[in-house]
């Protein structure tokens, strides 16, 4: 029910398809972050129509609130929410290693409390392929642990060998889910696949060796992790092009977190097929908004009186009804409809942007495309 | 440009219709409020799809922030905020009463400081016409001096006899600046008319007074204020009734701030034909619905596991993709998608309710509608 295909490529810039069991997503794809089973202050309706064929679910929160059992009696993440179309779920392994003093990591598993009531829970690679299997989503996560930037050598080799073991724990837990091992648990999407994490930090030859002992597990896509930490974007874009050399050609490839608007196109242009990142929504409900000419903080006095659309090269609902003087306005306001309106401009742009990438790579006009886009995106930040 | 006719009746309930400079109004209509120029966590186009075919903007809010001079150079209110259909503006004497210890009335005007940062300001009656003026609502109100429940008959008949002077203020002010008098202001609206309203709070003979005074004025159309404001519904009913009564048959009439789904067919059945009131918003923000079967509080337990829509004879969006169940894990996760999903629900239901009043009316089925709705809302608060 799962699969990849290659459809074209320009370049390192690769063309694709996924097939999931709830539908097809076109790659390069960016995937919009619907943490608690919503995109912050979207209706589902418009998280579509601007173009997302597929969102991400965190599983930490979804555990603890409302709980996995619970989404799973009700027929599974889709069904819960309303969401007809491909999902992914995190494993839980990043939110667990942003919880810093409330957990501990030990071979067995991460011990964290919770940060809504201090409840212990114990995350294992079995259960976080359990949970995800409870929620069914399209692709699932293998558990992984992550570590900051900088760190010591001898750090990052410690949890990418710990991510490799643990990889091959979920693995091999969800072979057992598929194989009928675990008859009392309630699988809510039998299509559901797994994608493997390569770690290493900002070493490459452990990169190559976390690539390595990932590959020979086995999984239906991979993804780099443990990037867009604090370290600097050249040797972001360097690691993640360097270690997607190392993956299979015929796997789906997934920069975890990833990233501003450039960082998409300067990781399309180095093999990257699929994306998540809080930054369009995030930055929107912060009055910071990505637009074809720069950046533009919507708070700033200068579009008081600017009666222009927010992008006048954006056909978005915000764009087409709304001045800049009336964002500002709400924002000020503390309207709810400013996070709002804003969220759905920064998601379309991100999403006009991935559909542009992809007709580039159909026209194999890519790297024209690459240099017009950072040329105009980044010519200048509006407002400084 | 403004013109009312009755194009129907059933009993004191009148079916008619609003000509205004940005379209029709079906009568009796109910009016979302848009305080600071959006309904709180809605698109505009939500608002017209849930059948709203007028909204409120509240003159202090917007005198205050962004400041009625900004958006007169914007092009008034319609323009600002991009909503293409009528506008009715409240004069801002209701929110300057609720300031309590922040204002001092005198014949002059309310005298206030700004919740914002202290700054003072005089409202005089003719300040808050032009104010509107060149905000450009099409239906603009009089100040008006608002006094609470229960209040001696004296304080009563003095604030009752001060709103009339002020009307007559207001009256001659807007006929100045139609008059071509005021050339240096900015008038956004050349077709805006003007409402009169009747005070007297709960003594019949002050209504009668108050009405026959602000009908010696001359308006476009009578607003009865000061009700709902902690009387009993019944009281309420019984002076809205009697009041409408001494209003003039061929002119709108308005009940400020009222009410529950009750209050309002109640009310249409005592001859009102606008209502506005911040129950279906706010109430939807505090998880507080309003279904065909009684009211739901969706924080309650009961709907953790519950699968069914809010309300099973709804069509709005919400009841269309949504579970009580997600709806109240949206709730609880803080998500601000379920304050607006709530409120395209409440306001949904609000507005269908009028539609479905217009309908009884129109097959002169009104009384029969009535008894049938206040049976099945009321029959059970499902959650008490």
């Amino acid at each position: 029910m799962f699969s990849f295909t290659v459809r074209g490529s320009d370049g390192a810039a690769r063309l694709g398809e996924l097939q999931t069991p709830h539908g097809v997503v076109q790659t390069p794809a960016f995937m919009p972050v619907g943490t608690q089973g919503a995109v912050k202050a979207m209706r589902h309706r418009e998280v579509e129509d601007a173009g997302a064929e597929i969102i991400l679910g965190n599983t930490y929160h979804l555990m603890l609130r409302p709980g996995d059992e619970l989404i799973a009696r009700r027929g599974g993440l889709h069904q819960f929410i309303g969401w007809r179309r491909p999902i992914l779920t995190d494993s839980g392994g990043f939110q667990v290693y942003s919880l810093a003093a409330r957990r501990t990591m030990t071979d067995e598993g991460a011990d964290f409390q919770s940060h809504l009531d201090g409840t212990r829970y114990l995350l294992t690679p079995e259960r976080a392929t359990d949970i995800q299997a409870r929620l069914g989503s399209d692709i699932a996560m293998v558990l992984d642990e992550c570590i900051g930037f900088p760190a010591a050598r001898e750090d990052v080799a410690i949890a990418m060998q710990r991510s490799a073991r643990w990889a091959e724990r979920c693995r091999r837990r969800l072979l057992d889910i598929r194989g009928g091992a675990t008859a009392d648990m309630t699988v809510t999407n039998a299509g559901q696949a797994q994608f493997g994490i390569v770690q290493g930090g900002m070493f490459q030859d452990l990169r190559d060796e976390s690539a390595a002992a990932t590959v020979a597990v086995g999984f239906e896509g991979y993804a780099i992790g443990g990037l867009s930490v604090g370290e600097p974007a050249d040797q972001m874009y360097a690691v993640a092009g360097d270690t997607a050399r190392r993956l299979p050609a015929d796997r789906p490839r997934y920069l975890m977190g990833v990233g501003t608007p450039e960082d998409l196109v300067e990781c399309v242009a180095r093999g990257i097929d699929m994306f998540d990142c809080v930054l369009p929504t995030r930055n929107a409900r912060n009055g910071q908004l990505f637009t074809s000419q720069g950046r533009i903080n919507i708070k700033n006095a200068q579009y008081a009186e600017d009666d222009g659309p927010l992008d006048p090269q954006c056909g978005c609902y915000t764009c087409r009804h709304h001045s800049r003087a009336y964002l500002r306005h709400l924002y000020h306001a503390g309207e709810m409809s400013a996070g709002a309106l804003n969220t759905l401009h920064n998601l379309t742009f991100y999403l006009d942007t991935m559909r542009r990438i992809r007709d580039a790579i159909a026209f194999r006009t890519f790297e024209n495309f690459r240099q017009d886009f950072l040329r105009s995106v980044s010519r200048q930040h509006l407002d400084s």
